[in-house]
């Protein structure tokens, strides 16, 4: 009786690589042949799986991967074995992380005038040239330089040119989802005029969102992360993307409640009238947000199945009331949260946030298929 | 240059294990000793690890625990090594998983007559007086006997009482943390009412909450779970609880921000007048939810530090408005999420949400410590 078979009594989540897959190309037709597409893979690979995605992108003919931390590199490292893709730490170089950094044959997106400075003087203890990427702050106020450290850069720029390489400067969109947003052609402008002053590196600015918007922003490279996931980059259209993630949970329980009873903690929602409910094994340990709580709705053989109550740590309960009586469903039948009838983009819409967070907090307890 | 020396640039989570043995044995005085501590460990005992944490509640005493589903069930089972601790599966008996629960020496709470009824015919199959939990509904219409199968029950016991041992008669309540709610004392007398036809049962009623309300509530066995892991069990007053979490994350960049210039993603938060900011390595993808976005607030060295715009995936933007300007922190520095200014009960008010999901939503990024 080995663990594995128990595993058809927890919920489901399908990730499909061959969507992956598909996604990347899609990006790499999309900015044409003499743009590279890398890949954010930062957060597990936005939850679904560094270990899976990774190589799977790479299959597809990615080269170049972002990290968030130091952490997330060593371990990509790890997979790869050799140093022949290239792996971008974007939180930068932390004090004393530099040997660690290159010894793992790490690229540190370098995020300030002091980080370069580090990055330098480990260049000029080690060996000239050293790569790095530098982040141009242009409006997200987060990391990179800010405009003053950069004009002191402009002016000291052949000091850096002498002893590290530049591979890439970049920049980051602040509300490329949102169409016409004026602040994307501000800080596009803002990238354009700092990028005249490095005359030895290639450009990168679009994330999914400015990739799919405007082609002036592609530059040398763009670095897709949502897209490559399934998520829409143009929410206002339709979404050119393949799902990636489907996730289907089990019903424990059914029960009938009769009109003016409660659900849940709190007893906050009242049944208006007779109705018939599901108790499902999704709760908000399993990244299922309190948030649905009352607004989202799961899917029973395409019928919504509103979220009563305030979900639970380990259970939510549904109603059945749009479904039809002779199609209820029973106990160990398995309730669609993405799928056919429901995007992850879908239901974080229902719940108040955005596709990325239902993601990235996919909790540990599913059955992980891996499509192949 | 091994992987764990780079931890040091990961935000650091610290886990009391001694906290944690002294919450327990302070529910145990609580009850005193004619009513047993059982500890609710579901949900990886509550975001903070249950390898660790089963351990010591065994340690302090404690000899049954309730998981949520049968994979932890069997995980917990494989910790503990021998059946001397009991283990109860709160998500009840799943159609097929009889001998599985069985093999693994796991209890299930029976959740409904059909649960029950798989049960009996498991046992008749099998041995006789296989053990059960049985789970009264009284008023969370969740999981649990509805009032008609209770009645259905209660004239068909002897059926049941000839095959099965129904080891503890249980139920949940929706509004403990409440106190004075009306619904509390609605549940009691329910579950005292279905109490009356089990001669041969034990009762188990409270939970953290209803544990610290009332010794009419605590009959056989309480069930203790947030306050265990140091939650306030009684939110009106003073927590008796000791803390069990720190986390602790480092800036990774300071930066100004001139007045009228945006933060973050959608450019939603505006600098009323120039300001110093500060990027820490925090972000949704670490279990710090959007929610904290222009809500929460962090601390350093006991000045509080308001996040300000959206939180990221990877990151976020705290304000050092409040700080004297010979006390700025620099990169490196470490900003207290949870910790002596601040509980997971402060952070998740602010946030609009319960400590319960801050912390079953706690990240992997962290380098997670545990003090013995």
């Amino acid at each position: 009786m080995p663990y594995n078979q128990t595993r058809q009594f927890a919920a489901q989540l399908m990730i499909d690589l061959p969507a992956l897959a598909s996604n990347y190309k899609l990006c790499q037709t999309r900015v044409g042949p003499h743009c590279e597409v890398a890949a954010a893979v930062k957060a597990d690979a936005y939850g679904i799986g560094i270990s899976e995605a990774a190589p799977v992108l790479a299959g597809a003919g990615c080269k170049s991967f972002f990290v968030a931390t130091l952490e997330e590199g060593i371990e990509l490292r790890a997979l790869f074995g050799s140093a022949a893709h290239k792996i971008y730490i974007l939180n930068g170089l932390q004090k004393d992380a530099e040997d660690i950094i290159d010894f793992h044959s790490l690229t540190p997106v370098i995020n300030s005038l002091h980080e370069l400075e580090l990055w330098a003087a480990y260049a000029k203890r080690t060996r000239p040239y050293l790569k790095c990427a530098l982040h141009i702050d242009t409006g997200m106020a987060r990391l990179g330089l800010t405009p003053d450290e950069l004009e002191h850069l402009q002016n000291r720029i052949g000091e850096f040119a002498d002893i590290l390489d530049i591979e890439i400067v970049m920049s980051h969109f602040a509300c490329a989802d949102e169409k016409g947003h004026p602040f994307n052609e501000i800080q596009a402008q803002k990238f354009q005029n700092a990028a005249d002053s490095f005359v030895f590196s290639k450009f990168s600015l679009a994330n999914s969102s400015g990739l799919f918007r405007k082609d002036d922003w592609h530059y040398d490279m763009v670095r897709p992360g949502m897209c490559l996931y399934g998520l829409n980059p143009t929410p206002e259209t339709d979404n050119p993307m393949k799902p990636v993630v489907k996730l289907a949970v089990p019903i424990l329980q059914r029960r009938p409640l009769p009109e003016g009873k409660s659900v849940g903690y709190g007893a906050d929602w009242v049944a208006a009238s007779d109705t018939e409910l599901a108790t499902i094994q999704l709760g908000y340990a399993d990244g299922f947000a309190r948030l649905a709580g009352n607004k989202a709705k799961l899917y029973w053989q395409g019928h919504p199945c509103p979220v009563v109550g305030r979900v639970s740590m380990d259970l939510s309960v549904i109603s059945l009331e749009n479904v039809p009586r002779d199609l209820l469903p029973h106990p160990g039948d398995m309730i669609e949260v993405f799928g056919p009838h429901q995007s992850v983009d879908d239901l974080a819409c229902d719940m108040g946030t955005i596709g990325y967070e239902l993601l990235t907090m996919l909790g540990k307890r599913y059955n992980r298929r891996y499509e192949r």
